[in-house]
């Protein structure tokens, strides 16, 4: 199994906690975004959309879309639940976290690093408020987004919710969220290598497509 | 089961769509957006991202977000395949659908039709285009998005796919998109009861986060 992956990207890091917590080997690729790795002829056939993350198996066959990694990762494992209403659940999170963390938070937080299209930053800023009421509303009253165990409801939400500060959030105002967050990297095999934007990603330098 | 649901959104039609497919007995709530029916206390106990489709079960459980709805509707069905890789597809393809076709497609002709924030129209059609391109791309050789039937993958990209040319989008440069809208609507049980937008939808009137 091998994943095409940019180590400073939110949705990669989804994919690389799950894989740590699953204890799965796999052959790690690195893309580098800015310097143009999803542009060639090469990344276009792995992948037309030209996102990252990427994951190959053994037969060839290609998933992308993070969430779809995950989901297709965790099938069978204790990070999803068997249980059908759950199960809905879960893809019910994963969209969410789609729409609004990855999309509010997330979005909100690259361009303020890198200091690209900062014009659409009050917009993401105010969806990404969004996000972190509606998940501090859920988790004011359980310990996991889904069901009573860690699942990739929270893997997903976790890789952009978690670096919020960033964006200039104020976490001592989501006090059920940030103790989640904490739960989640007491899992077992849990590791973080997200690492900041590099210079390259920074606004002047290369375009691209990405958006967190 | 109980659906709440507004008739004029592609979101809503999706689910409508899949309980016709499967001949499933439920109750509809019709919930008039524009008219402020999604901004009662009642409403946001239900949902409090304000949103519909909202799903209630009998038990009193609740699913939100369209694409969960489908997934937790057509789990055992032939409308979800069973194979672990297509399943993993399939999630993909939802998460397609809530990035390009409703945010791209669903989104700009929401905002052609009713006049509504227009200067972010070209993004939302250039984002739409690439969604067309893409889903050309992949039916180009097959009949359906994942495996070898219809699943909620084309459940769901349908449902603002077959509108596009509301948005001005030339469906003749999409031979094997118009195919394949065509090989969805001969789905034993197909029914289409997506409504026009009303015209309190219209810009000057109410309003509200509805985007599509």
């Amino acid at each position: 199994m091998r994943l095409y992956d940019y180590d400073a990207s939110g949705n990669c890091f989804k994919v690389r906690l799950l894989l740590a917590l699953l204890g799965t080997e796999y052959e790690r690729v690195p893309v580098d975004i800015f310097a143009g790795d999803t542009l060639t002829p090469e990344f276009r056939r792995l992948n037309p959309a030209r996102e990252t993350p990427v994951l190959e198996l053994d037969d060839g066959n290609v998933i992308t879309q993070s969430n779809a990694i995950l989901w297709y990762l965790a099938e069978g494992s204790r990070y999803l639940p068997q249980i059908a209403f759950e199960r809905g659940e879960v893809v019910q999170w994963l969209s969410f976290e789609q729409e609004r963390v990855m999309s509010g938070i997330g979005s909100a937080r690259f361009r303020i690093v890198t200091g690209r299209d900062v014009e659409v930053v009050p917009t993401r800023l105010a969806l990404g408020r969004t996000a972190l009421e509606t998940l501090e509303r859920r988790l004011d009253w359980r310990r996991y987004l889904v069901g009573d165990r860690c699942s990739i409801a929270d893997v997903s939400n976790y890789a952009y919710a978690h670096v919020a500060r960033d964006a200039g959030y104020d976490m001592a105002e989501y006090p059920a969220v940030s103790r989640w967050l904490e739960l989640v990297e007491a899992e077992p095999g849990f590791v973080n290598d997200l690492v900041p934007y590099p210079e390259n990603a920074r606004a002047g330098n290369s375009t691209s497509i990405y958006d967190g």
